[in-house]
């Protein structure tokens, strides 16, 4: 799912009526939260590929905390579009922390979800150990969020610096896959 | 496919023009009926994967009563575009449940024919036993499309009502799948 | 593949303004086109899936005859969309034919190599052997073009033919796969 | 989801307002633009699932690698867009062109990523040996970007040339994955 909404993002972008290399110029902003939504999108999509990987088995709550993570990347092209429309304005900016909010603390849910029914013992657990860049993250995103009064440029900053905190994939689960011998 | 119509029901919420929080205002009803439909989907997504995991074998008849669920599937994103967009009117309350009463009719006739073609004697069989919250469902339906010639929020308050008894994800397949060892 | 196209092709309804159930009424042969293709596509899905899981191995010309197949199946979204905005019309009709017809040789093409990548005493040949329903719909895809200039209806009245014929999924196929025993 | 891309793609040619064959006719441009990107997209597809079948253990920089070529491919159907809407025009064509480099170059770099992380004795390494196409490609798409300077159609000559030495698809993977027996 989130290879489709990654690709159905791209139709954000409209072509451009007339050829002139003028005519991309008002899609600058569009382009650039395009590759940011893409990064994030992008970390979202290897870290829970990997993560459903290491998972052995499932139930119901873990089943709706993925479709609650799902939800919320699911408004990534909507918010992207909107940012992107009005040059990273403030309340683009607030509404586009508030979706990644929302979207990490899925994501944290998820995690913990998984790794208590799976059992602190377990490979999972110890490859999602404390997870230190989940709570970091959900700190800068309301810093930014709440940055958003103060200028647009200071959310964008927070949002940025998450993303570059988990350029990085997570090196944990990475780990625990080698060490299983695939 | 399930995951391909959930993420493109998105597209129905057009990015507005304008970066005040008030542009957004219009499109609170569309935000609603995105998040019942989410939720819609999300039930079947979840239900019918595990219905076809649990399947053995498939014969023509399974093949297109699968189909004919994918079809009213499909149409969600339509109806649910047209209710958001006319703030829960009279007839896209009516057309909407319609939509959902075929799905509901279509996913109870793809069990049924599932659990004939396992034998009533196979685990398929026993996850599905008496399907109660299929039928009672599709009363509910029912009730809904009618309700909507008294007061488009009787129709909703059904819609939800269903949305709700299904929330909880089918607990009789996931202890079979459980017991199975997986 | 597959999937995606019949997903998108419901964005070719547009969601109509008004709340009306009479602004449903322009959308009745958008609806009815709709109905048609998806059908079509869903017919090709069934066989397109159980022909690749027949299939053992593959080679450069087979992987290029399925693109050469998916390519006329992606123009299905914007001929049946042209077709139903225009309620029949001669042209589009006749257009939408061409399309059904280059699917159609496309997927004939397809299955006479891979039956003679496997070898003519293949389980995957005996499945295929004397592909009669493939040459006929390639007659009838022909004759529906040709009755666009008569009339329009002529050319629906071919396009369902093999629809209908088509309907009963390959049990040439279903055959195979059951006495493989899965 | 490069399945996505290509699909999505479809939904840049707009279907025309009229019934008439004369109103498809601006859609040329458009559809021979989707017919070359349609090509790309498959060899892209073809070649890069062999790739990822190949591969035994990916790291941490391969998943970005293949994020940065899947980054380049999401704009594919963008830049075709905007090239067919405006008949090949030269800014169109330059920017096509950089798409298609940046898509080159990516997948040049996923691949030596891959092959030193397998070994250099290993089955991967053998198959993708000296990536003479993959070099000569991307000289050619600079020719091409270049050439828009002189006129759009020396462009175009480029690019078709790319895509012909490529319709062959990559035989040294074709044949390592016959000779381990699939």
């Amino acid at each position: 799912m989130l290879a489709i909404i990654i690709t159905i993002m791209v139709l954000e972008m409209k072509v451009p009526h007339g050829a002139e290399l003028a005519t991309l110029q008002p899609l600058i902003p569009v382009f650039l939260s395009y590759i940011l939504s893409f990064i994030y999108l992008g970390i979202y999509w290897n870290n829970h590929h990997h993560m459903l990987q290491a998972s052995r088995k499932v139930n119901g709550a873990i089943l709706w905390a993925n479709m609650h993570l799902l939800f919320w990347l699911s408004l990534v092209p909507f918010v992207t579009g909107w940012m992107g429309e009005n040059s990273f304005a403030r309340w683009p900016m607030f509404l586009y922390g508030c979706v990644l909010l929302g979207a990490a603390i899925a994501y944290y849910i998820l995690s913990r979800l998984l790794v208590s029914h799976h059992g602190h013992e377990s490979e999972l657990a110890k490859a999602f150990g404390p997870d230190f860049k989940g709570q970091i993250s959900i700190v800068f995103y309301v810093c930014g969020i709440g940055g958003s009064f103060l200028h647009p440029y200071v959310s964008a900053g927070f949002y940025i610096l998450v993303a570059a905190i988990w350029l990085v994939p997570d090196r944990r689960i990475e780990r625990t896959v080698a060490s299983s011998g695939e």
